[in-house]
């Protein structure tokens, strides 16, 4: 379950997000789409390709370990002031079983927020079996905070 | 330090891989190139480009992240018999400032090594400072574990 | 929630812990007491003593790191053949709000095991409120495999 | 190696802490002492006695977790400001091999620091063979924001 006490501060944010997919950066070249967002959770979905593939025929490490980032700070978008922004200053993922194709699916939770940071925990599965764990902190900062 | 106890197990896979620049996968998106490969160290950059960047301006995290992954995997091949494969089981990386453009470079060590897995640290540079500090596990498997 | 598919292999060492508290060790030195455990989840609980804070007033992080780490082990050891056992490999954890007194509770639960590791997540609560979350791998051992 | 640029602030602490072997707490309980302590780097040592011992025979993670949650801190202290304190907010820690018996020597070193917080890695050593391995953030906290 996400932090009890989580207010959303930023609600366009949510109306412009549901339903994205990102076509540039990395998240578009893991084709994430938001599925669900609210105060403290975050449901972020993509179709594995064969571009994300490793010469052995599993998904690379690296597209999970790129969604678990790109949740981390997503999820606490609707919950900061507006112009703000988060950054991942750390995270941890365990994968727990190979993924070869279909849909991964990330949920990420906000366990604990402060005014300047946040820990989150994303669980993703692949075609309904747990996949990956992940644990980590992002860092809250204002506009005018960018390179602190 | 990289482990001091290390053999070239697959001299073959040096040759192949020094100086190689990915083209596809999540390797290619960054455009990973393996600069330097030894027993039980690896050195990998990436020019930072305008796709690896988020609408704040600086690198998404996910690019240094997959780049982790990525090298915790590919130091292990040479110390592997042929045949083998490895398999990041988990990691964790810090993000030490925020990366904005030129060059990435990550520097990858086997800390310790059995027959079934690896430890493996990683230091990111960018410009000559340090960018990502990462830490972890691959699991080494041959062909026919695969999916085990 | 645990793992689904979990089984008790080990039910006398259930009835052994189920409200055993540690009286040497550091987990005797914590105080730790085992309230729950059943397929796949621990609860273990102990008192903030004045032995177990720093000179700052607070609790001394390590009490926390310990508690997790002596947690993943544990509860694996019901689902685990009779003559296993259980070591930590690694894990992770963030501190959330400081502890100054009171109980820590820590709920362990398997996420994902194999016949030879398991992957394991902890939450602690200090009188009610999330203090620390951690996530780590444990492996599984025989007896003739001790030093592995 | 240590981050480059930092100063000691706070000399008299290096004066009181080198030598110093806890006799309570956690630190007490493992029989921690200061071997080294300078600008960015600290080592300290302790004995493994029988009562470090699982009743496998092995030394208790938790006792090498909570090593590095007490070095992650301690080494900030002579290059912050007097009156500063550090917590640490997360870490991560692998163990490489069993210990159960002799000295481990950890040795902190401070990757980067800001004046907030601080990345700092660790190295534990058992009798010469390294025995973990762990990374971690501190934060750093002025006296008058004791539970901010």
């Amino acid at each position: 379950m996400a932090a009890p006490d989580l207010e959303i501060l930023h609600p366009k944010f949510i109306d412009h997000l549901l339903g994205h997919r990102s076509d540039s950066g990395i998240d578009g070249f893991l084709g994430l789409q938001v599925m669900e967002l609210e105060a403290g959770r975050l449901v972020v979905e993509f179709e594995v390709l064969d571009d994300h593939l490793t010469f052995i025929g599993n998904m690379h490490g690296g597209c999970l370990a790129a969604l678990c980032d790109h949740c981390l700070g997503l999820v606490l978008y609707p919950v900061m002031p507006p112009g703000s922004w988060a950054a991942t200053t750390e995270f941890k993922v365990n994968y727990l079983r190979p993924v070869s194709g279909g849909v991964c699916r990330a949920v990420a939770e906000i366990q604990s927020m402060t005014r300047r940071s946040a820990v989150v925990t994303i669980r993703v599965e692949n075609d309904g079996r747990l996949a990956a764990l992940a644990q980590g902190t992002c860092t809250v900062k204002l506009a005018e905070e960018k390179d602190g």
